[in-house]
């Protein structure tokens, strides 16, 4: 007898009594969870609700219309019919219903994880980084005179062909994705599954701008007008845009707003971050292989002084997007208002203090889970990334306890290893600013915990971290890494903290982590917030779904992935023709009237 | 015999010979049109086109199948069954689908347009102006302090309970156009046409962004993403706006600015221009009285140093919507990029060098009319006005000879008379810039013609008035009155025109008029213009059917009374919400999968 049977002590009592009467030789092993009350009442929740299905045996077992067959049909009969997914849900690649999602990569999957691993370390190995020229004044000269020369063609190819040509992007993109993960995980410092995410976005980002631009650029919309008069609304690029992005989305960011330019009908003269140039001059040269003319647009290597700087202040630029600190974006702007000719849109995406606030209802595991993911992941290094937690006094200590342990697991390393949770942050002055910051809050504020920082690890690692501090004593000014400072309140103290956010002028992303829709209403109501999420992480918007970027000091929109970005990039021109000019007005005649358009 | 028939030589002969014939008593005329060549080929085709109508009586007397009692059927009898519009062809109030289009003032109704006069000449006489109190620097901070405050409130007050009270505004700006109409003459020198043009244009904005809150800011945009989670897209206000408006459009600019912020959630400070203050209080008067709170939206009253300066130097001030010249635009851009606090959207439409270009297969009547409307109607003060008119060599003579007459037929004078054409500038700096402009042509330039100015007319009035220059002669910066710059061009210099206009930097309106569809291709393909008009008038832009504004040193877009204007007052939150969080997903047991949105 190689087997027994296991039952719950007190559940099927009737099932086993008749079973054991029949076969006093098999042993029934009856077995009772054992536990404190909060880990117990869960787990019998959760049994409750597997047996009271109906399509459970035991739900089954005791209802007299299911015949005696039905209930003991063999389970792998029916296993063996073909399978069928449920035609009503979506394979991923078909998800939205007007464009192809992004192609990922299993990283549950341990070839492909080892795959990628040895892929990276010989790229490493193979491959050591040549230093990257910047771009001369000369060079940069050249390089705004062809977008300008070429605008007038570019915009001139129809928004169709364009779009096309972006999707032939997407699709190269994902096809060069192994190699783009490496790239992404030794130049950016990113982890596989950061990196995985980039090159995601970045295809998402091609095949939606293509979409907005068939929707939007593709035929002048005709609008009703009296009878004798055709009128039409067209959008059209407004010439050679600056697109400046950060280091920290190298790919992604880059290529969005590349994407969107090309797609308005706009030339681009692309600045990747100085950090990250040889994913920028990768991305590009994938767009030319995708089929988008080298002269509509390239890059320009170099930091802000030595090409940003000159970039946007030059007159022949006709808007600049631009995704980074709030400092800069001001600079910019003023710089801008300061040139001669026409006044440039500049859209800019730029930091917060996000800020997540936890009631005293949410589920504290659901709450650490999305608050180790929302602070510490690409080593906090998001624009999104949790900066401030609020905890209800009443879950604090509970919520505080799994942080500490979550904590302690992460694992801070090489992200070109697979088990690495946290890489390195960007580069040394990154690091020097962020030990600073931590030395004083160990000085002033209780730590919470933080993460082990292996010894001997090379390279410019911060452990994650977390402190409590007093309202009036949390940062007003974005900490870019992965430290996390929390804050506990009492409830009558909500308007307080909403207060607090707001003073702070930033506007980016908030999280909430509650079970009462009204507490979830009442700070969304108050939130002046771009992106706010409920009961999840708040990184990680996908494009298209969860449109991105922030108010206030957050950025000036519009949202990034979202369906007014395009907008921005264009001029809108009217046509007006007189159809009546020619002596009478033929839909009059023709007995349609004003039903025309 | 008191009677007699008149026949056109050469036509009808069968006829009139039968009817001859038996009386011949009755006298026949047989007349014969004299004239040139070009005045008779349009009278011929003319009569050809009547006459051969399925329709005409000539055409049905050759037809057998007629029957001879259709054909002598009593006319009379025909009329006298009762009126029955085509129900294809709308009413002019319901010529909008999804609004009322604006109530119009029959202007060629003799009673009407005398009435306006002895309203407006007893207003003059009854109510003469009193001075208007510029608003001092402490109620200007008083002002913005409500504003901001009371913005929360009225950005959550429903879009669709706020388009309601825009359609009241619409409706009560209606109601009060008679006084209106008086109040424009009599400040802004308007013309009755102009001013009645006027209140339509301001109900047709409150109607056309009510219209626009109810589409884009009363529903959040669902997005569709996976299954577990619920994404939205809301529009919301941005906070408080400072509305800057010119002198030309007293009433419908101001009015249009002010509807758009309120529209998209906004609260307002608006600036009228210091010329013509009373106009802006009394349409915010009406707001008032249509329920607009008054916390929502004041006047501030004053010039560009005293008022409008700190206004938009203000940090509380969310964003600008301004109308006038390209060098305050820059200013106020300037001002807003120096200021502390969020980058603020700058909504600009600023002035042009228009032009318009006429081949020479355009009819010189048709042109010379649209030039003389679009070039001296509101004495040449409309930013989309024609200050460049270029005329192909072959039809020069002719189009200029047309001119002059037109120019001599003009009658300036005071608005308040019914019959006058033009009416004074603004202003004296106003006039005495136009006269100093036109002195120096009068040396430099060929005089083509010019509107008589009656001896004794007291005001700022300038003759209307037209020179021809040569290419390098043409002003590069705009000439804000009725004074226009003819070029003529042979047809194989299109190129350079096209070029000249580009190289001002100015997009605001173009005309053309050709017969000929690939030139009129040509010069769209190759202009950089918000609003080109193709045979006829270049003004009278329409609110939601030519949605208006310029690109280049023109303006910054978005267009008004066009579909993305709101978008530009208002900041954009995406809303993420886990409802997988519960422990499970509802919509795929239910068995709708993606399907969902």
């Amino acid at each position: 007898m190689n087997f027994e049977f296991q039952k719950l002590f007190g559940m099927g009592d009737a099932l086993y009594d008749a079973l054991l009467a029949q076969h006093p030789e098999i042993a029934c092993r009856v077995y009772a969870p054992v536990g404190s009350f909060t880990d117990l009442l869960p787990y019998l929740v959760r049994r409750l609700l597997e047996n009271g299905a109906n399509t459970s045996f035991v739900h089954q077992i005791a209802d007299p219309s299911v015949p005696i067959d039905a209930l003991v049909a063999d389970p792998v009969a029916a296993l063996a019919e073909p399978y069928a997914p449920d035609p009503r849900i979506p394979l991923p690649r078909d998800l939205y219903p007007d464009r192809k999602n992004s192609l990922g990569l299993d990283l549950s999957d341990q070839p492909t994880l080892q795959d990628l691993r040895a892929r990276t370390l010989a790229d490493r190995e193979g491959e050591p980084f040549a230093p990257v020229e910047t771009t001369s004044p000369q060079e940069l000269d050249f390089s705004i005179a062809r977008a300008a020369e070429v605008f007038e063609s570019w915009s001139r190819v129809p928004a169709a062909a364009r779009a096309a040509l972006l999707e032939r992007a997407a699709d190269a993109l994902e096809e060069r994705r192994l190699e783009l993960v490496s790239l992404i995980v030794r130049e950016g410092g990113r982890t596989y599954g950061d990196a995985v995410s980039e090159v995601r976005e970045a295809a998402d980002f091609c095949r939606y701008y293509a979409l907005q631009a068939k929707i939007n650029f593709a035929e002048p919309k005709e609008l009703r007008g009296p009878a004798g008069e055709r009128n039409e609304l067209a959008l059209h690029g407004r010439g050679v845009f600056a697109c400046i992005s950060p280091w920290n989305f190298p790919l992604s960011i880059f290529t969005g707003q590349v994407a969107a330019a090309l797609a308005a009908g706009d030339t681009v003269v692309a600045k990747p971050a100085e950090q990250t140039p040889r994913i920028g001059l990768r991305a590009m040269e994938i767009l030319y292989e995708a089929g988008i003319p080298a002269d509509a647009a390239c890059c320009a290597i170099g930091d802000g002084e030595a090409v940003g700087a000159p970039l946007v202040a030059d007159p022949r630029i006709a808007g600049v997007a631009f995704t980074g600190s709030t400092e800069t974006a001001k600079l910019i702007n003023q710089s801008l208002a300061k040139r001669a000719g026409p006044i440039a849109p500049l859209i800019a995406e730029t930091g917060g203090v996000n800020a997540m606030i936890v009631d005293s209802s949410a589920l504290p595991e659901q709450v650490v889970d999305d608050v180790v993911v929302s602070a510490f992941q690409s080593a906090g290094q998001r624009c999104s990334g949790l900066r401030v937690l609020f905890v209800d006094a009443g879950s604090a200590p509970r919520v505080l306890d799994l942080l500490r342990g979550a904590l302690a697991e992460l694992k801070v390393g090489d992200p070109a290893e697979p088990d690495t949770d946290i890489g390195p942050v960007i580069d040394a002055p990154a690091h020097d600013a962020l030990a600073h910051h931590i030395r004083k809050l160990r000085k002033s504020a209780k730590l919470i915990g933080a993460a082990h920082l292996a010894p001997g690890l090379r390279g410019h690692f911060i452990a994650p971290i977390a402190f409590e501090l007093q309202l009036d004593e949390l940062p007003k000014v974005e900490v870019f890494g992965p430290v996390l400072h929390v804050c506990i309140y009492r409830r009558e103290e909500l308007e307080k903290i909403l207060d607090w956010i707001r003073v702070t002028g930033y506007g980016l992303t908030l999280g909430i982590h509650s079970r009462i829709q009204s507490f979830v209403d009442q700070v969304v109501r108050a939130s002046r917030i771009g992106n706010i999420y409920v009961n999840r992480s708040m990184i990680g918007a996908v494009v298209g779904v969860q449109p991105f970027g922030g108010e206030g000091l957050s950025g000036t929109g519009p949202k990034a992935g979202g369906p007014h970005y395009l907008l921005r990039f264009a001029t809108e021109r009217t046509l007006t023709v007189n159809t009546a000019a020619v002596g009478g007005v033929t839909e009059l005649l023709a007995g349609s009237g004003n039903e025309r358009v």
